[in-house]
């Protein structure tokens, strides 16, 4: 299944494999595509810069009209910051310790900027990391909708939310993150879940006294299932897309937007090649129930079904062809956020041509 | 399970989490246990330095009598080379294509190169790199010895070669990797398994009139049952050592020399806590036999049941004290190699106190 994006890799000789390229034209069209459904449905897009890390892909999502962006760090805040981002979320629960409150407060005087807690000591200790800003953080109050991951049931948010307020921080809402979509079947109802308890934990904070005007969910595989009172989604993957967005059923191969160009450097069988792309350019990431480690759609969808750091061992299907030792390919990672944290920069091709190279500006922004 | 690394953790409030830390006290013994394996089974160990990509920890392993260091690419090469290491093998079957060749001859000019190949059109392509280049590189052709990655099978050597030999290059032996000793109980039948293959392969270079000194194998898990007949081992993980190691029971916990320093950022429920260190920055390798995404040794040796990009989930073993929201605890990683590629630095502590800053010198050194 060729895509308009496989089709330019001779205008790619100029680039040193493996090295991740992102097809400008497909990933507009998936971004547009996202800023139209949330436009449609009313709800505010706050896209999670965690996939790109990119300041041009950020850029591109704003000018779709995209109410700030997410981000996971304080480390991702400020690269976005620096980049002139002035509306930021840092959905996680933040540790606002002595290596992050100066950091908090900096960004507090740059950017509206947004905070998620999900414990008492935590949004105390947000308090006092920024107490004295001239204007402190919103603080949004983590759900548990059903992954069991970080945040507290809905009927605990008040009790978070109450410390916070003591501590001076204004709370606006609540959000969550719907991760046990990520299952074949499952993002309908993880979408469901994630409403449901999105409504009832804006009830108790209503209930408590305060506004709860933000109720932020959303994932890229839950995104078209978007539930009622939902007000603000948070994709990020939806951007590139990747192997398990196709494995989901949220998109189809055409829609990937991302892919390591590879060489065939080995063929040592008559029905397996080697390609230079391993873990350390897709990334590692390999759900239970995923077929394989990549696809590569120019062989007939084959499937990366052995990943080494440097290797990826590609069994070739009935009726592919075998490509010779020195030939490119591209591969679609599994998961495209821990790829493109692995490297410096994106190829970005447009009409068969690199048009740009994207620094990865946050790179390993861990922190 | 305690380690003297895990006892020093006040002396680390310094850093920021989520952060890779290395013990030197360990990563010294390590270093030098394998260095006197080596010695004492008459076989060179040339450690493969995709495991650290860090000057430091070669130096060191240098100064303990390795031959040489193993790397994975091109680009690992030219670190090492910059950081003044003469002897450098590419294990691993490189593509000599435009972007290479030019590099390779540099690097041909200023360090004692010898390089990977496992197919006729790869050692011609290498061949035409090199060409005029005034110390042609070495080359070791790759056998399969049972994971069925790269590398051609014992009978299929002598054709590389020759086409290597024609190209104007040296043949000097033999090289394999026993992946397939990753699994628990596999790592002594890997180890025979190669030990015979290399044997085999060289014996059909000799007859076909090569004189095959090298006999390059090895891997951490194999290493203690090397085989008779390897004069060459390359293991890179023992180093530092990993949850996997432990798993295959190849070290203990008390052996582990880096773990990622975390932060509980989430106590949601009285069974759980959430560590900020994810698949960010412990990589996200998983292989199907094993139990968990990594080890919280301080927490009765506690499992990372489910690893986001950000989060760990821990679940709390029976009789585990529960840590609060803000403790910091360390991890250790399942496949350290990628752990390490995702960072800039590695904190270096000796004796309960961060002695230095490591750079992690080829990260994402994947060219």
């Amino acid at each position: 299944v060729p895509t308009p994006f496989l089709e330019s890799l001779e205008s790619l000789e100029s680039l040193v494999t493996p090295a991740l390229v992102v097809d400008v034209a497909v990933l507009d069209r998936n971004l547009a595509a996202m800023a139209q459904h949330a436009a449609a449905g009313g709800v505010a897009l706050r896209p999670h810069a965690k996939t790109h890390k990119c300041l041009q892909v950020a850029a591109r999502q704003l000018s779709l009209g995209a109410a700030g962006l997410s981000v996971a760090t304080v480390g991702e805040a400020e690269v976005l910051a620096d980049g002139g981002i002035d509306d930021l979320f840092i959905a996680y629960p933040v540790w606002a310790d002595a290596g992050r409150a100066g950091r908090l407060r900096a960004l507090c005087e740059r950017v509206r900027l947004t905070v998620g807690v999900d414990s008492p000591a935590g949004a105390a200790a947000l308090g006092r990391a920024v107490a004295g800003a001239g204007s402190p953080p919103e603080v949004l109050v983590e759900v548990d909708c059903g992954q069991h991951r970080s945040g507290v049931g809905p009927g605990a948010v008040a009790g978070v939310a109450r410390v916070a307020d003591d501590a001076g921080l204004r709370v606006t809402g609540v959000f969550s993150f719907p991760g046990h979509a990520y299952r074949p079947g499952a993002p309908p109802g993880a979408a469901a879940d994630e409403a449901r308890a999105l409504g009832e934990a804006a009830s108790v904070l209503t209930d408590a006294g305060f506004e709860p005007a933000v109720r932020s969910g959303g994932s890229t595989p839950t995104a078209r299932h978007t539930g009622a009172g939902v007000t603000e989604l948070r994709p990020g993957v939806y951007a590139f897309n990747d192997a398990q967005q196709v494995w989901l059923g949220t998109c189809g191969i055409d829609d990937v937007a991302l892919c390591a160009l590879a060489t065939v450097v080995s063929a040592p069988a008559p029905d397996r090649v080697i390609l230079d792309a391993g873990s350390k350019i897709l990334g590692a990431d390999h759900p239970d129930w995923a077929p394989g480690h990549g696809i590569v759609p120019a062989l007939n969808g084959a499937l990366v079904t052995s990943l080494s750091e440097h290797h990826a061992v590609v069994p070739l299907p009935d009726g592919a062809r075998r490509p010779e030792v020195g030939e490119r390919l591209t591969v679609v990672p599994t998961h495209v956020c821990n790829a493109v944290n692995l490297v410096d920069e994106l190829a970005a091709v447009q009409d068969g041509d690199v048009l740009d190279v994207w620094p990865v500006a946050a790179r390993g922004a861990n922190r």
